[in-house]
């Protein structure tokens, strides 16, 4: 379907992202082989059905496309090992998320030049194959990520798996505006969830406020709630863009206290985003409308088109031999 | 049933809250005379059922017990309308979010020695009384304030209504530990909220970053698409405990800005909440495990006692003609 006959799609790390997205494959047909470094998770993707390998060099000898789905602290290892072992032609993705630091791995390996960045929009708050799932990825928003040097055809083939099989729809961006955007709708909403909920744990008032915590203290700090270790290493991973993005929080909250402590008006910091208010825009909606989609031909920088249109809003909904389909993504 | 014979509970105001309040009084037997300013609001509430006077003086006249359900702003207005038309011994109690701004007002209108704060712990994005329910305020948690001064016979009355035909669970608090715990599980995160709104509105990446939102942004900005005039009205109220609970999270962010900045860790940032997550502590739960009740008898200064008691994690769960039942306040 996405592979050429024969040429497997290989998923390296079957946590909670590789494992639903090998589920999903194999779930619509597409010829996927598995692996991961635990031999309890590879009995248990065996025993769920997948087509596991032993190891890297086995997964990926033979395939088509290499789906990198292992922590970015296992990056370097796992990229060496696809080098070594992968055909050629094979073109390397991955699933993290963050864009920029992936890149510079896998370039470290030598597969910069077969690499296309992804990041499908899609979690819980559980980790390892026990919580993956056929049905976490399916019809999900991704962002795949190039640079101005990316092989066309590379990413034509990333596009198809995704806007196929998995029937998803795509923000192609470079890896700068995805890391800043992460920062902003993900990174930074789980520093602060983690420092509201620091803060009550360290409160003198602290059993009062937990016996009084409602709605906004229970969404505000879901993200908290969720696995530190992993939250520490997304964070950090991205520092480059949140940093200055916390920096920004401080200022702006700077702002508020001075207010608050002058008797002076908070008005415009509660009414800056009302035009997002107005809008109803508080998470992505894969879905599309058909009526509006608009073929981009597969011609000249192609790439770096897709790039600047999906800037400003517009989503890849699939794709045919000749042109890439965008149509404007939806809101939630 | 809470109120003597012929003597009836009065809510003033029937937006979400008092609309929400005297619904579910009248559901459950309590003799219910309620008003509102709008005479739109009048003439819903009254086909919805509820017995409704056409101003302050006729609602409050015969009453037991006043219920101000009006914004903070209107409060000096209703107040001195209470003092002039209620029974001297009618208690006077309210559903603000706030607590030692309020009784300053009902004090300043000579209510203050007929006067015991109550907050309880429910809302939605919705207001006014189109989006009262009669659900909303059944078997809740309550916060109940006091001070030094408090007549404990008007306090066993509010808490007769609230764990009575409220089916409630209580803290019994001071003004000052509520206002405190309140900015810290609600008031800081509706502005860490509406922060997190505004700094994607305004960023060049924002059409991305809507793109890309998944569950961390939509929860940890949920409570900033309520009312931002509401929102902005509960926080000012209570400035004198949000701007140093927002000072917290100004030297909090900018420790972890500063580690991620020169690679230095923040491991203890995202490791000090650890006990709570273990709790699992999210939010409250009002139920209560009947086997732990104990009784705190209605003798000597009970209402500083229970104070000291609610201030370490236990609510009050009823009340009898010689004790106030405490118990547990159990985690969600």
């Amino acid at each position: 379907m996405v592979s050429a006959a024969g040429r497997p799609v290989a998923v390296v790390g079957l946590g909670l992202i590789g494992g639903s997205l090998a589920r999903l494959l194999d779930a619509r047909g597409v010829d996927v082989v598995a692996t991961d470094a635990s031999p309890a998770t590879r009995a248990a993707a065996r025993r769920a059905g997948l087509t596991v390998a032993d190891d890297v060099a086995a997964c990926v000898a033979t395939a088509d496309l290499v789906v990198l789905a292992t922590p970015l602290r296992a990056m370097p290892a796992v990229a060496a090992e696809v080098a070594a072992h992968a055909p050629a032609s094979a073109t390397v993705t991955d699933v993290g998320s963050v864009k920029g630091p992936v890149r510079n791995e896998v370039s470290a390996a030598g597969l910069g030049g077969r690499y296309v960045g992804a990041h499908p929009m899609a979690g819980t708050e559980h980790s390892g194959f026990d919580a993956s799932d056929v049905g976490l990825l399916d019809a999900v928003r991704w962002a795949v990520t190039v640079d101005a040097a990316v092989d066309p055809a590379r990413l034509e083939a990333v596009l198809a798996l995704v806007t196929g099989p998995c029937a998803g729809t795509v923000a192609v961006l470079t890896d700068e505006v995805h890391d800043e955007a992460a920062a902003l709708v993900s990174h930074v909403p789980h520093v602060v969830a983690t420092q509201l909920l620091n803060a009550v744990a360290g409160a003198p008032v602290r059993e009062v406020a937990l016996g009084l915590a409602a709605g906004s203290f229970r969404d505000g700090t879901r993200v908290a709630f969720t696995d530190p270790a992993r939250t520490e290493a997304m964070v950090t991973q991205n520092a480059a863009w949140v940093a200055p993005a916390l920096r920004k929080v401080v200022r702006d909250l700077e702002l508020v206290i001075a207010a608050l402590e002058s008797n002076g008006s908070t008005h415009a910091f509660f009414r800056t985003a009302d035009d997002v208010r107005a809008a109803g825009r508080r998470q992505t909606s894969p879905g599309v409308s058909t009526g509006a989609v608009e073929q981009v031909p597969l011609v000249g920088d192609w790439p770096a088109l897709l790039v600047r249109r999906c800037t400003t809003g517009v989503v890849v909904v699939g794709i045919t031999p000749t042109a890439v389909e965008v149509a404007p993504a939806p809101a939630r």
